[in-house]
């Protein structure tokens, strides 16, 4: 029974004015992502919630950190100020890393300080600080992301530490961060478990953990397991599904539902607090919010319909967000490089080596002319006229003719093509900086296919299934010019993250993400 | 390791400036204690610490609220003190129901307001709203109760909800309260559970409920279900133990010591939201406080050594507490009545009826004059000189001939006296007012055996052995004067309470608890 979309009885024989029949159906309490970055989607807040309320995900704990790098403390404002007029229950951790890692390594828009922070610590929305990536700064001490654990230290701080291990990770999680969603392997999770971090399994467009770390998820773990989407885009949202996809995997794959459902609801409730107040999650019993899934049967977890504070998701009065993004377009301020401008050094070159479905790469040293060996630029986007800085890349197809560029490189989000060749990549930089952020793929000249992401370069004002479209267009493209790779623009757009190993391309050059430091592009 | 009373790793090959050999032991982490009045313990926090700490107890979770209803908020701030200088992890729920119900119902030192908790909500050591006794407040939207769970929605809030069910139990646990440790038979526990509420199971000096609830603790519920003693007394925690006695219990009677271990720390840590901050506990993991338990072996639970943050409790700096209980002396203020005035009416009586170890009654019908029915009486001890209440009570032992009378009488801690005979009632009065509050047992005018209790007439200056030997006296004389209960003074202390079922009596008169309102003792 259900009063102002409060749970109020589970017991049998109440009455009420209105009645739902569930007959034969099952009523599981709704679903947890423990940790997305919303504009990985590609959508707003309120388009987020369209796409994914309907398929069960009630909650979403989110960190807006690409938005931050891109429009500073303004894009952590954005989010929290839709946190509170969304139907969804949208919980926002605090930016703990813009930029990623320091002002040195790459080019964003502003750095956020621990006083920025302070200045949302106490919004109603704010539930914590957001994945702590800079691991050099934690174990050595940098004041200023002490200065913010500090801060946090009686809320939670979420964790970012691939493949850190043994005293390393006692250090880390020492300093009182208490979560990771980034072990790919079976081990790592287990090692992390072990040293009192609660792991989110992580199903993203690009990285996808679920298969690898499902064996993890026991009865006597699931107390410290919950699931997440991390980054995840509107084509696999609408095929594949959000954490439902998650949810249903499991199942399918012979995890009991009971620990499934635990996972996706009460885990990361308990974790982050939220199964306190008056609107607490993670339960169905009295005093939580109603917001569950009806589901038709249990292995196949097909939804009937979603409830959100006790109202179908059909039924929820529509949103009437002012469309407060339109402060963050035309974010993307370029000086064209001349071709030339856009090629490596030649002969014996480190190489980033991708691998299908990872984001984390392989550190390689290749010859520049071997086949398979892509050009690799990233171009700064903040105004400054900064050149380009060029490296090498294999894994993206031996075929490769022609260029794929986007504006989302995380997480400063720079601009970055990958190319068989310089004049398709300039081609390709152009395009972006027309459409003031995007995707397209070129081949001799030519745009094959585009998407504009007008909102800081990242976001789209379209529903998910006008931007799937055009993904779809993209992917087709990029099939065409010889691309190998099923997320070509996820995959692309992780080649200039500094936080995550082994190899990678910042608008400043090329890190040695294992030293944190730079390293000469001639090998 | 430890560096500072914090564990930083747990790996092998670790390398100390110190080392402890611990092979072919069990360490463990410290044990919780979920919900405790101290005050029951009859000694101060320094001496309860000595008590229990090298018993593997290093965290208690106390409500002051006996000394509070002796002394006010002074109560609250005394222990809140200690909080601060004790080894002992010790952390406040702060007192909820002061007097238990309401000023109509009893006597007390004063009322405790939502106005008052405010003064020591930001304590450092204040945790959150303890027991919420008042029931029908919560039930009726009592204006008071409900400020106060308000006040503390986003802290935790205990419940005290004996034998509640259905609508009542939804309507309770709606508010926001979300444990309960008044769970005396299966079924109740396992609908509290079902509702989301934390159970702790009780292993008091009277109400033991952990035989009867052991078949709930099962893998899937461990993380909602703990451990506490609620009242015990010394002579308990010296022979059979402290929460080390529900472990071992636990462990001897078959349930698997790795869901026993995480239900004495893990679960409660997490409930309170101890896992938190820089002296976290409930884990053995890099950042939590080095509270833990050195085990000789598992089956037996023989502790070898109990750590608290990182020494052994034997090598811990001697406390240097100002004694700070002088102010709670000379607290007992009656006007001794005459022999005549302990007299009840005569006839068919409405007579409590007392079970050996539950602090539940039942509501009888007897006869004044039949066989083991005792004369019971409450005599107000805050100066106003009011009247005694007389009534009945059955189930002291047909043979009764003498008078046990105890200063402790819960919550409002007036004083009651049981007995074959009115003269040896007023003698044990008497013998309590000059104590300044205490225990004594009377026969045919004379003290047999007394036991001082000048703090608050709850607490003994004296540690726990000093207290056990007069506890052995006390048992000993009620034994001689034909009382058949193993723990007459704890039962004799909960016969005043009017928040526990069925029938009870207080200094303004007889309560019928499920009615919560007074009735003649005439029927």
């Amino acid at each position: 029974a259900l009063i102002d979309g409060i749970l109020v009885g589970t017991e049998e024989g109440l009455q009420a004015a209105q009645v739902y029949d569930a007959r034969e159906r099952w009523i599981v309490p709704g679903w947890i992502d423990a940790h997305v970055h919303i504009e990985s989607s590609m959508m707003t807040p309120e388009n987020f919630e369209e796409a994914v309320l309907k398929r069960g995900t009630t909650t979403a704990i989110c960190d807006p950190h690409e938005l931050a790098n891109v429009a500073g403390t303004q894009g952590i404002a954005y989010f929290l100020e839709a946190a509170t007029q969304l139907h969804l229950n949208l919980q926002v951790m605090l930016s703990s890393c813009v930029p990623s890692t320091n002002a040195q390594m790459e080019t964003n828009f502003t750095e956020i300080s621990s006083k920025d922070l302070e200045l949302f610590k106490n919004h109603p929305q704010a539930l914590g600080l957001a994945e702590m990536m800079n691991i050099p700064g934690v174990l050595h001490n940098d004041p200023e992301v002490l200065r913010k654990l500090v801060q946090f230290s009686l809320r939670p701080i979420d964790g970012h530490c691939p493949f850190v291990s043994g005293k390393k990770l006692a250090a880390y999680t020492l300093s009182g961060i208490s979560s990771c969603h980034e072990s790919s392997q079976l081990q790592e999770a287990s090692e992390k478990l072990s040293q009192g971090m609660a792991i989110w399994i992580r199903e993203g467009s690009v990285a996808k953990d679920l298969k690898t770390l499902m064996p993890l998820l026991r009865l006597e773990t699931t107390g410290s397991i919950g699931f997440c989407t991390d980054d995840r885009n509107p084509l696999d949202i609408l095929t594949e599904g959000h954490v439902d996809h998650l949810v249903r995997t499991s199942i399918q794959s012979g995890i009991p539902p009971e620990w499934v459902f635990r996972s996706a609801s009460w885990t990361p409730a308990q974790h982050y607090g939220l199964h306190r107040g008056v609107r607490r999650i993670g339960a169905l019993a009295p005093g939580y919010a109603a917001d569950f899934v009806v589901l038709r049967d249990v292995p196949t977890c097909e939804i009937a319909e979603v409830f959100k504070s006790g109202q179908r998701t059909q039924d929820l009065n529509p949103l009437s967000l002012k469309d407060q993004a339109g402060r963050f377009e035309n974010s993307v301020h370029i000086t064209l490089p001349e071709t030339q401008d856009l090629r490596g050094p030649e002969g014996l070159v480190h190489t980033i080596g991708v691998w299908e479905g990872k984001i984390i790469t392989e550190h390689r040293i290749r010859r520049s002319q071997d086949p398979g060996i892509a050009h690799l630029s990233v171009l700064e986007r903040y105004g400054h006229g900064f050149p380009p800085s060029n490296g090498y890349v294999e894994g993206f197809g031996l075929e490769l003719n022609g260029a794929i560029a986007s504006s989302v490189g995380h997480d400063s989000h720079n601009l970055i093509a990958v190319g068989s060749n310089p004049e398709d990549m300039r081609v390709a930089f152009g395009c972006l900086a027309n459409l003031g952020g995007g995707f397209c793929v070129v081949q001799k000249g030519t745009v094959l296919a585009q998407l504009a992401l007008p909102i800081g370069g990242l976001m789209s004002h379209q529903p998910a299934s006008v931007i799937t479209t055009s993904l779809r267009h993209l992917k087709a493209a990029s099939l065409q010019i010889g691309c190998v790779l099923q997320e070509p623009f996820l995959q692309l757009a992780f080649l200039s993250l500094p936080v995550i190993p082994s190899l990678k391309l910042t608008d400043r050059g090329l890190v040695d993400v294992e030293n944190f430091q730079f390293i000469n592009v001639q090998a």
